[in-house]
């Protein structure tokens, strides 16, 4: 019988730390009921990994004061980057998520694994360099990517807007690049869990939905982002609006992002002889004070609340946060939204509702990142196994 | 600093016996870490309590057997009852949730609690006394009602079909009268519970359709049921399904339930000139071979197709099962259910999805009550605490 990850292993003991629920090891011993001796050697071992570091002594009750210990969040860094259709962002982040260095630059996903995974080294490498960091304090990569991922193995499947990402395996290449482990995910659930994280963290079941080019939700059920059985959760933008029948390029008709997409929108303003290219046009004519921009976006802003409200009554969240280039356009998608969600799903569901827009805004990808890779290095049995073997 | 309930106390060990991880005080003190005295202090206090009995001495290996020790499922029962509109169910159980005694019986919930609920307690009393218990063999309570409920006290809130229960204080007049916990929870999240546990264990993500004259639904995420944010999660009833704009009795246009509930069913055939009251006499005239009932059943199942793919674009189950009086109208619902959700949604959704009917069909209620009590009677802080102080 071999032992397992239980509470009381050496990455318990890490978690008590960290979130400042004991500085001793009396009182480790006292919150789990393990031997002196067992706490003792657990936490050499965590000391040895440079993860717990003495702390100086606590407020002297007559003898000899007790040794303090601290989560050392400077033990190492967590590279995290948010890749979106054209535009991309990086960040190097300490061991508790805060931003050392970043970067955004534009970058076109359609390149392909090779060129944009290469460039993607080759930020991270500089960053590294200037933060004066070597591969080895990398503890942990985490990445998000505009399409379905299988996060076992951190490839995307069979992504609408990623030619030659099909199957190709992110996670096992940067993870051998950097000789850390790398989680990949879809990046509405990365976004999720960054605005969770820092914003809402007392909501136990949150939407975030981003309406860009695409239009994507990350699902937070019970605190932790919802998956779903093949990765594919959160896909709205291919749910039928009730009263629309044009079809969408995925072949099906009156799809959410076919009517309130930021393409479909700039197609629209584009039949009305509006020059506009993309979602970021249709924001600059809002901000214009352009009124066929702004009843379009307030009308998209409906069509999504049509679809937000199926999800209220289905799931129950205690937030919505709508992010992605359309939400910049000032008040006029929320204004839809709310107007269909509260006329449209049931009492119960939206008493106490939320309905907000993005704090973390552009950042919320790589703050999510960030998040998702601390919380996996430091899940219990990760750590056990890391001072077993370190 | 007071000690927390964590996964070393006597919880966690009754745990480990109970899923058959350990029988031997050694096997414990290994898998847990936990000193020797403090196992042995703990299986005292499960002994005393008589959660846990002797079993023999396990294979000798030279010296003297070690003791085993094994759970004691008939330390207790648990009194179940799923209340449905106009019929109601109940069962014992002993504590691994095997069927004892069960009863069915009409009785109409619109008689409001007092009626209702003197009803239960006297048919529990009547099968406690045939199995000759009494009221401290009793762990606890669990009661599946036709409407949203405050899981956290046990009380209707605002429940359409119930008048008088709104705001009754359901789990308190329970748990009074037996003297044990009473939890109780809206009737699809007990059935989708039900049938999680005894035939989807495997599948971490289920939905649970019940298609009688409303239409709900209970949301496995992870294993566990989701209520969402105020207990009113799964209340697929009144989703909008695009091209119906009948009026719904909530109100608003194109309810699920307004087009494909077994009371909107009904009133369809009696405009027809068929004579059925209900949902039962829909699914009688389809078994008849009433070609226009079939029609019926089958359009119903594509309305309910329609929201149920959004409902696995967004939430990406592993099964459907489809239960309810309507499901028991053949194969004619769950084709119209697949007809429409293969095509509709998005393909990583569906690649690997079960659509299936109820295998537990009218009894889902009352093995879904059974698990919700014995999972929370049995959750280690509640068995820490109950060894505390018993």
């Amino acid at each position: 019988m071999s032992i397992e990850p239980t509470s009381t292993g050496a990455g318990a003991l890490l978690r008590l730390i960290r979130d400042g629920r004991a500085s001793t090891r009396a009182e480790l011993v006292e919150l789990t009921g393990l031997a002196r001796s067992t706490v003792a050697q657990r936490m050499d071992a965590l000391i040895s990994e440079h993860l717990v570091v003495p702390a100086g002594g606590s407020v002297s009750t007559g003898g000899r004061p007790p040794q303090t210990f601290a989560f050392n969040r400077a033990a190492g860094v967590v590279l995290c980057a948010d890749l979106g259709a054209t535009h991309s962002r990086i960040a190097v982040t300490d061991l508790a998520g805060e931003v050392l260095a970043e970067d955004a630059q534009d970058i076109a996903i359609a390149g392909g694994p090779d060129a944009v995974l290469g460039w993607l080294e080759r930020r991270f490498e500089e960053r590294l360099e200037q933060l004066g960091r070597i591969h080895d304090d990398v503890r942990g990569i985490g990445v998000g990517v505009p399409g379905p991922v299988e996060f076992a193995t951190g490839t995307p499947v069979a992504p609408p807007i990623m030619p030659g990402w099909d199957g190709y395996r992110v996670g096992e290449r940067l993870a051998g690049h950097f000789g850390a482990p790398c989680l990949v995910d879809n990046d509405v659930n990365i976004m999720a869990l960054g605005e969770h994280y820092r914003a809402w963290r007392s909501f136990d079941h949150l939407l975030f939905v981003k309406v860009a080019t695409g239009i994507g939700c990350g699902i937070i059920s019970d605190g932790r982002i919802h998956r779903g059985a093949q990765g594919a959760a959160g896909d709205i933008g291919h749910i039928h609006v009730p009263g629309n029948e044009e079809i969408c390029r995925c072949g099906n008709r009156g799809c959410l992002e076919a009517v309130a997409g930021g393409g479909a929108m700039a197609a629209r303003l584009r039949a009305q002889g509006v020059d506009a290219a993309n979602s970021r046009d249709v924001v600059r004519h809002v901000r214009d004070g352009s009124p066929a921009a702004m009843q379009l976006v307030r009308q998209a802003g409906r069509e999504l609340g049509e679809v937000l409200a199926a999800s209220v009554n289905f799931f129950n969240p205690g937030v919505i946060v709508v992010g992605g280039d359309i939400a910049h356009a000032d008040e006029h998608l929320l204004a839809g939204v709310r107007e269909v969600v509260y006329q449209r799903a049931v009492p119960l569901g939206t008493r106490s509702l939320r309905i907000a827009r993005s704090t973390l805004d552009d950042r919320a990808g790589v703050i999510g990142a960030a998040v998702m890779v601390i919380e996996h290095v430091f899940a219990p049995d990760v750590v056990d196994r890391m001072v077993a073997t370190g």
